[in-house]
């Protein structure tokens, strides 16, 4: 027996809609009620226009508090990749929102239930639906669950740069030597941890670990950059 | 005697900071920290980055709910107006911001303290200082007072044209002739008000009033937007 929409909203999220027209409503896309005038439910559009926005709140939010020690720049580029369309639709799928998407004929025979737009403005449309019917604890809650965890899995770590970021805070005030020492390694050949710690200037800043010695030295970096902004405040 | 900022802030809008460093930070501009170099806060920039966040969303949950005839293009072109730099810079003078910003000499100098995308970012940074302070209810509060009160003032119809919106949704099944009558006057030549109805196909649709019969017949479109929503719903 497939499962529906909200039997997967309950069993993976633990929503529960209380207005069960919004949720349809965020799964309606346009084509579908082009081609059912008597339809009586609106499009998706509008609540994407909010969802877009719940989303960029959440996600500032955490960046902000997560990366103390990233500009506004950095933190600008990276929250434009966590939700520019291709990631969106991402977390669509992921969420397996895709299969419950209402189309028009036309938009289904153009194969528009696997285009990357479609698809991020369901994802949003549905944000905006669960804002407006569960309040911002609970689009938040999913936020974390569904976004913010792909962004602490290392998702979108392309974009985090910690070892240039903590260069340049070392080296505001001139010249220090930074270097990353392999302290350790464990595991089976084919699931081996690496364990780096960096140093500055001969001083221990911080640790880390990771599946490859190029993901521990980022966590060393992080950490160290953690350290320093306890330190300084 | 010179009112401080959290004199102002006091009175103004009952905001108390808790954590007084947050607000210093807001209210400083890169120029003066690059000027300074061991002052010890940061400049404004990465709470302009969450600020401008916290302002989107409130904007689009006001206008989603508010103008629930208006379609998705429509609302993103209104928000884009109301956040847009000219427009956040008048807030921040609106709100008296601009007499307590610390800047580098050289912007001084430059007339920065006038500068719209200054004190647009100035007007950002505050709005994410005080969501970190005071939390989503408080912001939502101060943001209503400051900018939601300007949308209804109708600071910005000129990008809400209702006449066109009313239109557009009696017409969409075929012609209908729209009327607007205006249906009394009062008040002496220098403050006069016009009333208005607007009728479709010789139904009356909805009353509106105004200093001006064109601002009077689009608050009839809006009323009678608001009176088919009714009836649809």
């Amino acid at each position: 027996m497939e499962q529906t929409l909200t039997q997967l909203l309950k069993t993976d999220y633990n929503i529960i809609f209380k207005d069960i027209s919004l949720l349809e409503q965020a799964f309606t896309h346009s084509s579908y009620v082009n081609e059912h005038r008597h339809f009586e439910l609106q499009d998706n559009e509008r609540l994407e226009f909010l969802g877009d926005a719940v989303l960029e709140l959440e996600v500032s939010d955490y960046l902000y508090r997560h990366f103390q020690d990233l500009p506004e720049g950095k933190l600008t580029k990276l929250r434009s990749t966590i939700v520019r369309e291709d990631s969106l639709a991402m977390f669509a799928k992921e969420c397996g929102f895709d299969q419950f998407v209402k189309l028009g004929k036309g938009e289904e025979n153009s194969n528009g239930r696997s285009r990357s737009s479609l698809l991020c403005d369901l994802f949003e449309a549905f944000l905006g639906a669960l804002y407006l019917d569960q309040g911002a604890k609970k689009s938040k809650e999913f936020i974390y669950q569904v976004v913010v965890a792909k962004i602490e899995t290392g998702a979108f770590s392309h974009e985090m740069d910690h070892k240039t970021t903590l260069q340049e805070v070392l080296q505001k005030n001139g010249d220090i030597l930074i270097e990353y020492h392999l302290i350790a390694e464990e595991g089976p050949a084919h699931a081996r941890i690496f364990h780096v710690e960096v140093c500055g200037g001969g001083t221990p800043l911080g640790k880390g670990s990771g599946k490859s010695k190029k993901v521990a030295e980022q966590k060393a970096a992080e950490a160290a950059l953690a350290n320093i902004l306890a330190e300084e405040s």
